[in-house]
């Protein structure tokens, strides 16, 4: 998990980034698609390309410790299909 | 656009990470959707999400100056609409 703080001493209010990806091993065929077009298109440099979603929060809550326990719960609640992938939470101060 | 660099020396190849993102004033209907979603769940905490695409690539080249400017090409020509979307290059040496 990737954790960068920055201080903004004018807003209490916290953002985060939240990282969705498919676990190693997953089929990924949205990923295989942009490789095959990329490759049709002439760039030969890549090898293998997974996608994945990020999704940006602009949060009410200003505690960072609260904020992450929230996330963390809207993960394995919601926005991650744990079976399947990987969630990693970014949180700006 | 963030740049992190981290050396691996038992690999001369490169990976990257490819962020897109909506532009800011863009609607987002699939953030708002999930906003709602967890708004039903009981989370309070959330004032906007703005949800994105992340392509995690293993690239061939190993010269992080080419591997960028190919990058660059890839998402102007290939990946993110520019129109509507931003997009920013994160790579790992």
């Amino acid at each position: 998990m990737i954790c960068r703080v920055r201080t903004q001493s004018n807003s209490p209010k916290l953002k985060a980034k939240v990282y969705i990806t498919l676990k190693r091993g997953v089929l990924d065929p949205q990923g295989k698609a942009t490789e095959q077009a990329l490759t049709r298109l002439g760039f030969r440099g890549v090898e293998e390309i997974r996608q994945g979603k990020v999704l940006e929060f602009q949060l009410s809550e200003s505690d960072p410790k609260r904020a992450r326990a929230e996330l963390e719960e809207m993960c394995k609640k919601l926005l991650a299909n744990t079976v399947i992938e990987d969630y990693s939470i970014d949180l700006d101060e």
